[in-house]
């Protein structure tokens, strides 16, 4: 089985050192130059990749519209599978499927990142524990599925998340980019200067993500806006009840709003089932 | 020198585990009998105290209106030293110097916590590398802060900060208990449901504080209503202007939103500083 993946960043770096750690290195292909040098130079990637016609799997980890370029306007093998690793899975899925092609494709999105970016960054562990979430369609080849399912396996992932694309849209916009938002948000006040001093963990971690890459983040937001926008909205709302209450002096009204909270967040998340979510435990 | 802890809950039982360590056991004191005999079986106290009077520093580890009754209605030692531990400086400073006393008042403030509380989760290296913040104004007894300074350095922290109270009261508003607020508000949504297969590092850290203590939380929350008001509402703001770039899909002016956040994030908020407070390191 002859793998490649497609942009050598941070998690396309981290795919190709998780997949030569399970013994299969894969080769490597990126739109500028030094990464690759650097993937070479170290190991991280067995040769470049010219052809893409001549691998079995494509792991395509670009940012969402150039995956969707290099997707649709790629020359693949017939019957290769093409896996995406965009944050945002409905644009993909719709241009995948908008045009005829000779190749099955999956749609992933690993649940790992850092704060910092770039393949300097990648590290062979990075997926170990996390999430691999997989989007499919009435239009997924069953055994394309379960190959990705099987590397996903082997790259060390803890648990395989099977949804619609729809579904990983809406879940995203609520776990991940609303953070990336309020964290970025969140820095934005006068109160900064001097805060150091003040701050014990909660502060780093409500700010750990405010400096992430303008260029991506905004790409992901506007190509999932809808859900993005209700999600801000929902939590506007929230922090307004708050503030209604501290303003107002109300003791009682303020700690029932903190105790709901509590409760929301101490019954665990998993037992707050959605039916359209399936989840398989790797480990 | 002897030194009591009233109040036996986290902060009070690892203040008692840090000056332990130090070479100051102290004896302790609380309003219910449990965590007394926990930390006496536990050696984590000398003995139990029951006239203050016979103690030359005394730390005071109750909730904001607690403490205040405590320290306004207890007979001290003449002389005696005594600091509280709150989260909010300006209701304890003015409580304790709108009556005559025979002490010397200093406020204190350890910058560091858990999401869990009482003194079964203490531990004697809670302190280790955070920040003491101290409290002064015109009123404060030079040796009595070089006093709680030099106790300071022996429990571990790793740098005190010295400010007024009211400095202390819009900064904690900031970096404390608006971190708090945005927790508890961010999982009020119903896509929560179902979302632990989407989260990594971000939800977690955005989530972590959701569930803290209601009644503690909300009793800090009012002393301190006016900063934390300003603050959520400096955050929705910034929130809407995101939403609403989102919204109009304007791909510029949210990359330019995003990176004046990495703007203030990336410049060291060491860097922004504030002449009204005083950093010194220990280590």
């Amino acid at each position: 089985m002859k793998i490649c993946v497609a942009g050598l960043g941070l998690i396309g770096g981290s795919l190709c050192m998780a997949l030569g750690r399970a013994g299969f290195m894969p080769d490597g292909w990126n739109r500028s130059p030094a990464p690759v040098e650097y993937a070479l130079k170290n190991a991280i990637i067995g040769g470049v990749a010219t052809d893409f016609s001549l691998y079995d799997v494509v792991f395509v980890a670009l940012p969402p519209r150039a995956s969707a370029d290099f997707i649709c306007g790629t020359a693949f093998k017939d019957g290769a599978v093409v896996a995406d690793i965009c944050g945002v899975k409905q644009f993909i899925e719709r241009a995948v499927y908008s045009q005829l092609r000779n190749f099955y494709y999956v749609g992933t999105h690993p649940m790992a990142g850092k704060e910092v970016s770039g393949i300097k960054n990648a590290c062979a562990d990075l997926f170990d524990r996390a999430n691999m979430v997989i989007t499919t369609c009435p239009a997924t080849h069953a055994p394309a599925l379960e190959l990705i399912k099987e590397l996903t396996r082997k790259m060390g992932f803890a648990r395989i998340v099977e949804c619609s694309a729809e579904v990983h849209d809406r879940k995203i916009a609520y776990t991940s980019q609303l953070a990336h938002v309020v964290s970025n948000a969140y820095v934005k006040d006068g109160e900064i200067a001097g805060c150091a001093g003040f701050t014990g963990g909660s502060f780093q971690d409500m700010t750990r993500i405010a400096g992430v890459d303008e260029g991506v983040w905004s790409e992901l937001y506007l190509l999932n806006s809808a859900n993005l926008s209700g999600r801000i909205d929902t939590l506007i709302k929230n922090l307004s009840v708050i503030k209604s209450a501290v303003e107002k002096g109300d003791a009682n009204a303020l700690a029932a709003l903190l105790k709901e909270g509590r409760a929301i967040f101490t019954r665990p998340t998993e037992n707050l089932a959605d039916d359209d979510i399936k989840v398989t435990r790797l480990k």
